[in-house]
Parts: structure tokens; sequence; C-alpha cells
């Protein structure tokens, strides 16, 4: 399978480097082709692995991961293009995070709408489905990182869409992939994020995540 | 102990009940004194069990839980009266759910701010200590209602108010207790409602609950 990913931050080359090992070759995408953190992560990742700017990796890919800083995420898919895009699917991992006041951030979006469906407005074309964004990188493609049975939600408006990503969950290892609906049930997964931040303070690590006893 | 309860609906009288069970004083305070739900309550759960009015409630309790509605919490502790709940522990259970432009509710205030803060804030004498608020209020007082271990969330200023609310979490059969830290922690307790009614969704049951896993 071919991958772009959009973004050169943690989430980013997480993501893009376990799908290398899975076996998939992976565009990261950015501002700039030359970006030097998108440069580096390509050449550290071998053949399968390559940098080009968001239009690039949008292009490239059967299936794009929206791993930019929530904040960012609007201009970054518009520079990626709606017609690059169009009947894809975007995994939008990214959480609405303003640190622009001080810590803890607070969201940028949230309660009556959500990044994940600010996405999907804005680009009717894609099939936007919102997964991720509720656990630190390293627990997204290493699950058992955290101990015992945990959950992974997904949302979003097309069941092909979530059944593909469900089977990139799956490889990603995850055994417990709770569908919540459509879209606007990313405006929940987003508010997860301030209690996330609060444990992460009181835990000292990031190494947790939820899990919906039943 | 004598125990104060501000609101007449589900969860004050499940909450009620559990209390006198355990071998307390209840009085379910509420706008009347004659308010029928809660002269049906006090009827219906025997000598230690009464009715009053929200100020009633106040002046009885050693510690009091506010189990209104949200949008009618800081009205009701206004007319429960600050100097009759001076140094007093306040459990504040409650969300501010708005169900006024239909379903799902949205939060009537969030991200920058919380219910639970704006209580403290309003009532700076008063001891809150936000908790409950993230489950069925069945489960509340029975958490064996859910399998396998979960957690409840604690938050407030007042470390000695914790660790009185902490004894009676106990009492009512909670294993995990997740201190937060101080009360602005209600934004995220708060923020998990969304998560919390799109999951009683998909479920069909309002039998689960939060768990982190390590």
């Amino acid at each position: 399978m071919r991958v772009g990913i959009l973004g050169t931050g943690m989430v980013g080359a997480t993501l893009g480097s376990k799908l290398i090992q899975l076996g998939h070759e992976v565009k990261m995408g950015s501002r700039s082709a030359s970006n030097e953190h998108a440069v580096q992560w390509a050449k550290e990742n071998g053949g399968h692995a390559s940098a080009g700017t968001f239009a690039d990796a949008a292009v490239f890919g059967e299936i794009v991961f929206n791993c930019t800083a929530g904040v960012a995420s609007l201009a970054a898919i518009t520079s990626a293009g709606s017609s690059n895009l169009k009947g894809k699917i975007l995994v939008d991992v990214a959480n609405p995070l303003d640190f622009s006041k001080g810590m803890p951030p607070t969201l940028t979006v949230c309660n009556t709408d959500s990044l994940g469906e600010q996405i999907q407005k804005a680009f009717p074309s894609v099939r936007v489905v919102k997964a991720l964004n509720t656990m630190n990188c390293k627990v997204m493609v290493e699950p058992t990182l955290v101990g015992g049975e945990h959950d992974v939600f997904v949302c979003g408006n097309d069941p092909a869409a979530k059944a593909k990503v469900r089977e990139v969950l799956t490889a990603f290892g995850w055994k417990s992939i709770i569908d919540l609906g459509d879209i606007s049930a990313a405006r929940g997964m987003e508010m997860l994020l301030p209690v996330w931040l609060r444990l992460m303070g009181q835990f000292q690590t990031a190494n947790f995540n939820f899990k919906i006893a039943r």
C-alpha cells in the first residue's frame, strides 16, 4: 500500500516508520519538499520512505494520515489539494490544541464542532476517519506498551473507509477498536484530551490509554 | 454521618438511598420543602431519610452532594446558602449539559472553564470536590455493575476534603480512585461526557465506565 503522511513531527514519523515496517511505501509531506525532518526521516527509513510536499504526499497515498498540528491541519490539507485527495481515506490523528495561552493547552474547537468535522466539511469528497488521537504516538503503533486491554476509537461517515482503517489498526496490533459512529463523534474523541493531559501529569508517563470497561 | 443531597432526580435519589443503606442520615433538598419526589423518596427510605429545602439540606449535611442538573446548580447552591455550606465538603456530581438544542446535549461551559470551577469560584468557603460525574448513577453506587476494573476520578483544591470523599467512594465499593489534582481538572472530567453519551448510544446500555489502562 502507498501511504501519505501529512506532517513531520513525532506522530507522523512514528506512524510512517511503523507503516514502512509493515511493508508499505510512505511519503512524508510538508510545506517544503526539502523539510529537514522529512528528508532525515526518509533517509533513516530506507527505500520505501520518501519526502515531498503536502501535495506530493496526497498524490502518492492511497490512504493519507493527517499528523499535522491541529491548528495547522486545514491549511495543510488545503495545500495537499482537494483534488489529490478526492475519494481517498484521510485518517485524522490531529488534536486542535492551542498552546498559545500556556499550559495546559485548550482546544481551538470543541463541544458544538470538532477538527474532524471541520475537515470533513471543508473536503466533502475526502473520506475522513478520526482515529488514534486519544493516545501517545508510541502507543498508537505499539499498543502493548500499555498493560491490559485498552481501546482505540474510530469515527467517520463512510463505513468502507472505517473498515479499511480498522485493518490498518489491526496491523498495528489493536485488538479492541470501538466505532463511535459518524464524524461528529470526533467532538467527544478530541474532548478526551484535557483529561488525557491531566493523567499524563499525574502519572508522569504517556504510556497509558483509555479502556471502556463493560 | 449526616449528608445533604441537593436535587431530587435519579442521581440524588440513588446516592441518597445508598448513603442510607450505609448507615448515614440523609436530607434531600429542593426548591420546595414539599417537593413530591423528595417527600416520596424520604417515605420510601425510612427513618434516616428526610426532605426539605436546599437550605435545610445544606444545614443538615456535614457533607453535601450537588445532584442538581448542571444548568441549575449555581442557583441551587446559592439557594442552599453559602453560610450554611461554609467549610463543608460539596461533592459536585453534576454535568453542565444543555438539552435545549436537542440531542446530543452540548456543555454549557467547557474547555477554558467548568461547572466545578464555577462553583468553587462562586463559593470560595466551600470545599468542592468533583467526583462521580463520569458514569451512570447506578454504577456510582454499585461499581460491580460494570465488569473488570474501572475508575472513578476526583479533583479539588482541598486534600483533606478529597481524602474524605475517597472514604465515601470506598464505602460505595470503589477500588480505583484517580486523583486528577485541583478543581480545574473538572474541565477534563466534564468533557468526558460527549464520548460517554456516544458510547451509551453505541452500546445501548449505561453499564460501562472509563478505565485508564497503564
